[in-house]
């Protein structure tokens, strides 16, 4: 519960500010013995990446350096410190704004907190910051995939509009060539079509993002305050943007009968399984082998150009603000994988709380 | 992040199974200087308490002890240690329960995790474990007491019905009169309607708590990863049966545009404030001097009459089982101050962090 | 870190004061599946209990209570908590230290950091507290013996007197006949006329105890802050009265060269071990297989009956004292079985980190 | 209590290899509103740096890069991220030690832990990773500074020789100009005869540091186990080369009587303080507002020319080595920034917890 660190045996520490010399992360505990590269991380780095139609302009090659932890290619089982520089920095834009609270912005809280705050691009608080989250998170992926556990993100609903899946790993392959990351063809194009509407407005929209994870195995999670869905919510709704959490059913249980929401319990292929998954793999706050299904509420960006009511805070004076800058109309898509990122972690941690990860993986 | 400890200033470790001799906590970094007495404590757990026409007849005096950590009366800065007996077991009805599995519960998930489990009332993951995090809470709420800071919890929806609410005060004081927590009378007797008939079937209804704090001083939280509102998520999303957490307009963000969604910033009584609390009072994971509002999901009792499917994981076959024992058919109202105790040790420790509360009160 | 937790995987958080109603420990993650009984616990209880000849003249039966965590007899996994009622509470001695300074004791830091004391028998900052300490030591005894791992502690010097040994079994053994924890009969006489000697003079005196752990694995300790010996040295400097630790040779080393402190790697039956012992058990940070030898220097009990300066701080005056109540003109007997039960709790604690010890023993 | 990151208010992360591209630290908690420089870490990196006649032939420059946490040389209270890149790195000494392990080194506990280890010039283990911890002590510092707080470190004793020491800045002052930072000119001149003679035979020494902290306020540190003296000598421990730790008189307590060590209380300028400092400045693991005094036992370089028996672990027999490459004959001089660098963090550790630090300092 450290403010720049997260995770107890798996432990990431993120660093950086949107227009500083540098963004990055050091993981400390990731096990000996794993073969990794530079390019097992710029995978996930270009899915986070700016540089779709529906994203910001801004053109950071996000290129990542191990500076250490590593070994030939095979983790030392010492932490690993990444960095991914700024490239393409242009804090003008932002100059005007030095003085200026932008409205759903951490802007405010970053002045009553530490009473200064970084004001080019949004500074700590820019979801920039997430690339080292992806960095981090691809190795937690890549531990994950020793153990046959996968991880699927896509974007469940834009601007109102929701998604329909069949499989998820045929949502996710559809959704991995959307430059929306949506799972459905038919709700993309009136996605679409709202978000150029709202682009043609100056304005922003909004989504809900999915992640399932595959091949969890039951047992994770601490009772009573550590749960597993607790250590997941933890895990996203500190991203930037995101304002609600659910698990399995979420918030729709609300409205269920017990017996309509207990998943039944059944053998199968000779082993203990549920015949539904309304818990969306969690019970009692210990995973119960079924897949991993969470949803979280995404805001719409809230850097927009049509005018708003605000305050200079050195005058004292309310003022209206335009923002310019270079900004996602939809933050949605490039969550995605922030949100798979996390989950990931947030498994591997426990899995190490468990002791199902060993502290070497043998070569 | 640790199992059965909360809090990095404020921390408190609860004990305690369902039908064994006692449960309890420990309440470690309370500031010394604080009077308090045990009727502060038994005030909240007797809000808490099972006895309701809508709960388990299960029944507990819930009577606390106050075993350290104060002197005549006086927070001592020392850990307190607080026990409350189990005084009306009756493990019988769980007998036959000691080998199948209860759908919707945790019980294999303990086993899948510690290969063994108490089986009576549901042992370490029964709701009562909830007494001793109330009984944490009302030390919690002591403290902000000092500071000016309440917390107010009511039901804001049952079974599908949504109460509508005037003013939080209004709301907390109509809600703490009615049997179920209902802060709004007329949504109260459909509740009631549905809930009667949910028992005549055997069943059990879910619903949403709403908890929402006044008087928390901006500049709370610690980007990144321990965002308050990411702490929030985990301390509730903890608690047993929830199944959603949203901060503010939750969800319903993923719907809205970004200048639907933005607060106005405006200066209020020559400070800065906000037009509305879309936001829910936290912004980039920053409390922002706005009211804190948190709902959360909390889904039917899984205990149910009716019968279900499950497995018999000794003989390893499926069978039918309707549940007996003493369970609450919508554990709702009693969650409310459960919720509250959580939110209200969060706050307690982000103020802490942030070095708003000393060690010392002076006395 | 924390304050009354002590431990990352295993974690123990005690309470309690000397005169308060009962000290006791919560012990969180010990793993489910052991055969605990309370008379386990007491068998070390008895060993700290005061009574000898030469400790304090209080009679405190020590009877543990276990109240959660056990389900006949066996562990669940859940919170251990535990209860040692105070018996033979007699706060009239210490009426008029109310306002007094005494030398050598916590009185002026709780006041300073607190504001407030518990002036009946020293409070919180009694040695009592340990009594919880070796409660929970007791359970991680437990389970070292599952995995072959022995402590084995004893006074090596008393009064400047130092005690020669042979095997480290050998002299335990010997040490647990002796009213002193003296594993050498000769020096152990010498040491009683000083120890009479020093009560006649109504003084104290001090000493070292060590600890030697058999058995440990190899690969213990987090490099590189989180070492083995660090954590070590964490453990036992938090003893009250403690004022010195080292591990190996420790502070002779400072003196040696290198040829000389370098323990020779040899193959030993076939697999890698030392010709030496300098080390103590630990490389890097990292334990080496061989046995852990700790000793901690323990200050003469700064409770005497001999006229001393100090000062009454409410009247802010200088005063002189003669400290009455019921004291140890030597703690180092008693302070044995608080260092094994720490040494204890970091080994369990370490094997835990490393993945050596499950969640769950088979039963 | 985590591998590589130290604190739990004031956290320090270091990462990086003694061969790898560089190493470094993530500083993260350190208030907003600080003035830092590059030049302000420096200073203190050259105090550390290879280069005297006594020292390691390694040429580094040491040059620390600041990548985040700063706006115009003023702290923002995000994490701070420090880079030294490795300039002179020469690894094809160690080339033959592949799979041999150094007698007194890490590289049996790596192995057994990590099963793999960066043979390097001793990887991760080296103390190399000192650099990192010296640029985040720079930073506590500076934090203490502004506090009134200052650090003094010096050799007490090097090859057995002790120095004889006035004031404590006096002595400070000396030693700084020292080659062997030595603070006894007379003893400087016997202690550099041994080490010539230990060099000339290829062979090391160890020695004694010896560091002073003056103006800590009393009531830092938290009871039981988080005391403050537990703290540091969890600090110093978890340097490489320390095999002991004592507070005050230290181990010499174990030799005096209680009327001999307990420090009499009296009032000094119209403020409670004490007539002697054997407690070393804390009582009951709490500060009681005299000079905090610390000494850590370092042992001899391990690495020395000096044929040596150990293991080839690979083919498993028994071999002798010589240990070339380029070592510091007595690593003393060079700890002594290290451990003031870890008693610095401690400091400002404790103060944020006991809420003495705010989180912005007024600019």
């Amino acid at each position: 519960m450290n403010a720049n660190t997260f995770g107890r045996c798996f432990r990431v520490t993120t660093w950086g500010e949107s227009h500083g010399r540098a963004v990055g992360c050091v993981v400390d505990g990731c096990p000996a013995g794993i073969e990794l590269r530079e390019s097992d991380i710029q995978r996930e780095l270009d899915r986070r990446k700016p540089g779709g139609i529906y994203s910001s302009k801004r053109r950071e090659t996000d290129r990542v350096k191990i500076l250490s932890g590593i070994l030939n290619e095979i983790t030392l089982g010492t932490p690993i410190s990444m960095m991914i520089e700024n490239v393409d920095v242009d804090s003008r834009p932002y100059e005007e704004l030095k003085t200026i609270l932008r409205p759903g912005h951490a802007d405010f809280g970053y002045l009553a907190k530490f009473g200064i705050r970084d004001w080019r691009g949004g500074g700590r608080a820019s979801a920039r910051e997430t690339a080292a989250r992806v960095a981090a998170g691809s190795v937690a992926k890549k531990i994950l995939g020793i153990f046959g556990i996968s991880i699927y993100g896509f974007a469940r609903e834009i601007a109102g509009i929701r998604c329909e899946i069949g499989s998820v790993e045929e949502a996710f392959e559809i959704a991995e060539k959307s430059p929306l990351r949506c799972p459905d063809a038919d709700a993309e194009k009136e996605i679409e079509d709202r978000l150029k509407q709202a682009i043609s407005e100056g304005d922003s929209v909004g989504g809900v993002v999915e992640v399932i994870a595959k091949g969890v195995p039951a047992g994770l999670g601490d009772p009573v305050f550590a749960k597993f869905d607790a250590y997941l919510a933890y895990a996203v709704m500190g991203i930037p943007a995101v304002k609600g959490v659910e698990i399995g059913r979420g918030f729709e249980v609300s409205k269920l009968k017990g017996s309509e929401n207990n998943d039944p319990i059944v053998i199968r292929d000779g082993r203990i399984g549920f015949a539904s998954n309304n818990a969306g793999g969690v019970l009692g706050g210990i995973s119960n082998g079924e897949d991993i299904v969470i949803r979280v509420a995404i805001k719409p960006t809230p850097s927009i150009s049509k005018p708003q009511k605000t305050v200079d805070f050195e005058r004292m004076e309310e003022v209206e603000i335009k923002i310019k800058g270079r900004h996602d109309p939809c933050i949605v898509p490039r969550a995605v994988p922030v949100v798979e990122a996390m989950v990931a972690m947030v498994i591997v941690d426990c899995m190490m709380m468990q002791g199902l990860i060993p502290k070497k993986i043998s070569l």
